[in-house]
């Protein structure tokens, strides 16, 4: 069979029914056997996006997302969005078609050579610091070699992407199926060191103020039922993070919700006042500790639970429990050792934490001003919203005040870009989540700056009539940007407003070009009833969000209002 | 003084006047630098197309064009205009901002630690394999060598782009000035070997029917008018690459316009009776010498002059003579010889070749149709337009159809998607070029479906008020897609037409909503007074030009229909 139509049949061995593409002649073979083998293909307009989508596809369904994109700039296009499924461990696998081996730089091997057959680049080595595995696929017959192990390595361990590039005439090979070469490998989530464990319970056990802090880990290990558990048997306070504060609705018996730098505003005493701190899947990144730290438990002992060993080896990070492995095997055996001893009670500490939530409510009267305020509008989209709706946020302050408000009462889940805020990722975001979950009402905030970045995929948004209501915060532009302009350099503007005419669009004439109904949200009052009536249908929608152009982001930390590195 | 002055004082110096840029925290205080300096900065609206601008910008000045671009995000959005300004040799130069030193993955160099400040990318290694430098600025009094070493490796030899990574706490250092490191290197010519110079002169003073082809090495070497005299002393044919194509007007004594697969449609019968070829800075890439070099002399001894010894290498190429060298120094030294001898009588030859473009031209009455025949509309473009217009293409027909049928009769330059022929850059392209001169007029072609891949661009012209006439050759979408699925598979489709809704776009309704102002072009007889009143102002307009769904691009080497490797 031909080697294009052996892929096709192997992506549907393994359950995947969708890809997320753009044809090219580099990829033709591999097209057309997509084409052929049923598959559902979506095309995205710039292949930047197309891993964005497999991306969120990866992070709604667990499953692998999978792109085909062409050779050269097809394949160099879809870098941006590779980086975000990198740092954001979303397994995704991009297959690029190549051109004829004889004529790739790849096997020419010269140095200097920069680009050889018809738009030809050399991808494999620009991509491979952003993989777990990429490979040339030289030899036909190593096609399932290939396959296996880019799959074996999307999501052992830590998740993230793979890509395999294939030329023209390794695409239209004739091969034999019955008699490939296999990678035969089984992933074994590890337990970490029983001993480990138990020293880390004693010291737990003896913690006067234990906190956990879940990230994303949780849900990729499939743990979430683990988690569940330990926070029932040892009744301690949660706190999330960014990219861990779907797993559970913030009501939940002991969840106060995100912390970090930009966390809510009553992390910062809950964090402060813990003497032992356990953090689960969540790599304690910069954002959440603070530039210097200072945003996370100065007094307390440091428990991490990771699967990647570098996390937990991080300069500045001082962890005296680093515990190697699957975070849903620690919380079982933890949960095995916790129901071997009485607990302490520890219910003092929890009152403390309820109140000082009750004390630093986000959501006041206040905010009940045009123009509106986006904390305000926030809330009422995580209120008015149900269970199997998903929300979407990119960059800037619709990134922030959606982790701040956002409760989660009613198992909604959450894809945003994770580790960068990326501008423009929130429109491919939300075309991967829609199609990974038709059933889902796609809850996608933009903001006027970010929509430019990947405007051109509102046209895949109204050509597939995807379920997805996107709100885009018109703040003039930059909010994020005038903001430290401000902080930094006395309010010297660049690339802001009169200069560059960004915030200036008509952004509803722009998403009716792209075929997209539009309406207006721009009176607090309104708000419920508009929220209401865009909720009640499955059709695709552009909601302009007039909101206060000057707009603070609450800094939990006051982390950004020092100078860097002072 | 802060780094980041040094390096906008250094930039200024050099003779830098504009840059390319999205501002961000990443690189705020080059940001702020840059605008303290006076270079004027413009903001594109995706970073993918900052270096797309900046290697226009390049190609139009013949200087190095610069790019300022944000962390994270922000450096692995630039990588699709990156790759596009490494394969076409153009020199940029991309200024990254960085999170601090201290939270890099560059500094923490731990395998797994995929980012680790806030929205952090270890951009070196992903970009190293598409630049000749690139550097991550760890100590502040190093700057002024990497900045040295930046600028000698974009414009030595063959130019191409480099890159500076510059963290946070690195641009806002103190340095000296005065007590910097420097790197001292001055770029000499290298005059090729004169022995081969002399073995080759003598070759091809006894070829009956030599041929030269020219490619943009002759410009990028200052050779023009070395390359001028050349023709005039030894009066032989010259045939074009598709990047030298704008050297000189195609009516110039001897010059016979584009050659290669997709050349003119006479180039075939000059290129198979040559019986000497000399190459001067062109590559004798695949789509000019063809996929099994049908496109190329196949009985002609080869010369090949190039700066770059892997071009020279390059596997299935044979070159009798590989002359490894600047090309202006080898003309020069060839004009030398020339003058010495009494050179042979080739005007038989050359009568040939004035006999083959005369007997087949491609502007012919049957092209003056409606639906409007893309040859005939670029033929008029060409006509009508004057000395300092710039004509961008980037993929497709239009990139066809213009290398086929434009002829720069009064010096028009021409720039565009070189090797890669990639999607959705010439918006970008004609921004940096428009930006470069301003005393232009770009003309600019792309088509329906490249259109969407840097639509957000739209924004930039408006803004700025950029005087560039876009021309959107509305064909129903992917025409050369649909092409290659009618040749290789029978017509099956995907991603064309009704599938992904490609080409169904009211491109003058998204044009409006970018603020700019439209005009059809959809009958043959009004083009030429369309046109006059398009190029009677200084002012962006966007043209939508209705063509034929089903225009054929002319194969000169029939190449395409034949299955790839067969």
């Amino acid at each position: 069979m031909r080697l294009a139509d052996y892929v096709a049949e192997y992506l549907v061995d393994k359950g995947v029914t969708d890809i997320f593409m753009l044809t090219g002649y580099g990829s033709m073979y591999l097209n057309d056997a997509i084409e052929v083998s049923g598959i559902r293909h979506f095309a995205a307009r710039n292949e930047a996006a197309a891993p964005m989508m497999a991306e969120a596809y990866a992070r709604v369904t667990q499953k692998i997302g999978v792109c085909c994109v062409t050779a050269g700039p097809g394949s160099t296009n879809a870098v941006p969005g590779l980086a975000e499924a990198y740092v954001d461990s979303a397994p995704i696998l991009v297959i690029s078609g190549q051109v004829e081996k004889r004529h790739t730089t790849y096997q020419a091997n010269l140095k200097g050579l920069r680009t050889f057959g018809t738009a030809e680049i050399n991808i494999i080595p620009i991509v491979e610091p952003l993989t777990k595995y990429a490979a040339f696929v030289d030899d036909p017959n190593k096609i399932r070699y290939h396959l296996d192990k880019a799959f074996y390595f999307a999501l052992e361990g830590r998740p993230g992407p793979v890509w395999l590039d294939i030329p023209l005439d390794v695409q239209q090979a004739e091969i034999n199926a019955g008699r490939l070469l296999e990678f035969l490998n089984v992933y074994r989530p590890t337990l970490p060191d029983v001993q480990e464990i138990s020293k880390l319970f004693k010291e737990l056990v003896q913690a006067k103020t234990p906190l956990i802090i879940a990230g994303q880990g949780i849900r990729q290990s499939g743990g979430i039922e683990a988690f569940r558990r330990l926070i029932l048997k040892y009744d301690i306070p949660v706190l999330f993070s960014r990219l861990g504060q779907d797993i559970l609705p913030h009501s939940y018996t002991n969840v106060f919700g995100q912390t970090g730098t930009k966390g809510s505003r009553y992390c910062k005493q809950i964090m402060q006042n813990a003497d032992f701190v356990l953090a689960l899947g969540c790599r304690l990144a910069v954002p959440l500790i603070g530039q210097n730290g200072e945003a996370f438990a100065d007094n307390a002992k440091i428990a991490m639970v990771d699967i990647e060993a570098a996390e937990l080896k991080k300069p500045g990070l001082r962890i005296d429990h680093p515990i190697l492995g699957d975070v849903k095997l620690f919380m079982q055996h933890l949960n095995h050792l916790g129901s071997l001893h009485k607990l302490p009670d520890w219910s003092d500490w929890l009152d403390y934490c309820h109140k000082a939530r009750a004390n630093h409510p986000i959501i006041t009267e206040e905010r009940e001003v045009n123009p509106i305020d986006l904390y305000y509008f926030m809330n009422r989209l995580d209120e008015m919203s149900d269970k199997n709706h998903i929300f979407i946020t990119d960059a800037g302050s619709n990134y922030y005040a959606g982790g701040q408000v956002w409760r989660f009462e009613r198992l909604q889940r959450e894809v945003c870009s994770g580790c960068n805020a990326a501008m423009g990722t929130t429109i491919p975001l939300a075309i991967g989540a829609a199609i990974a979950s038709p059933e889902s009402q796609i809850l996608a905030v933009t903001g006027d700056g970010s929509l430019e970045l990947n405007v051109q995929e509102l046209k895949t948004i109204s050509h597939y009539n995807l379920n997805i209501k996107l709100f885009v915060i018109n703040n003039g532009g930059y909010a994020s940007m005038r903001k430290w302009q401000d902080d930094f350099f006395d309010g010297r503007r660049i690339d802001t407003e009169e200069k560059t005419g960004i915030g200036t669009l008509d952004l509803q004439a722009v998403a009716k070009a792209f075929n997209l109904k539009t309406m207006l949200i721009d009176d607090y009052r309104s708000i419920d009833s508009q929220l209401q009536e865009i909720m009640s249908n499955d059709q695709p929608l552009f909601v302009e969000v007039m909101t206060d152009n000057s707009q603070r982001v609450i800094e939990a930390f006051e982390e950004v209002k020092e100078k860097v590195n002072e």
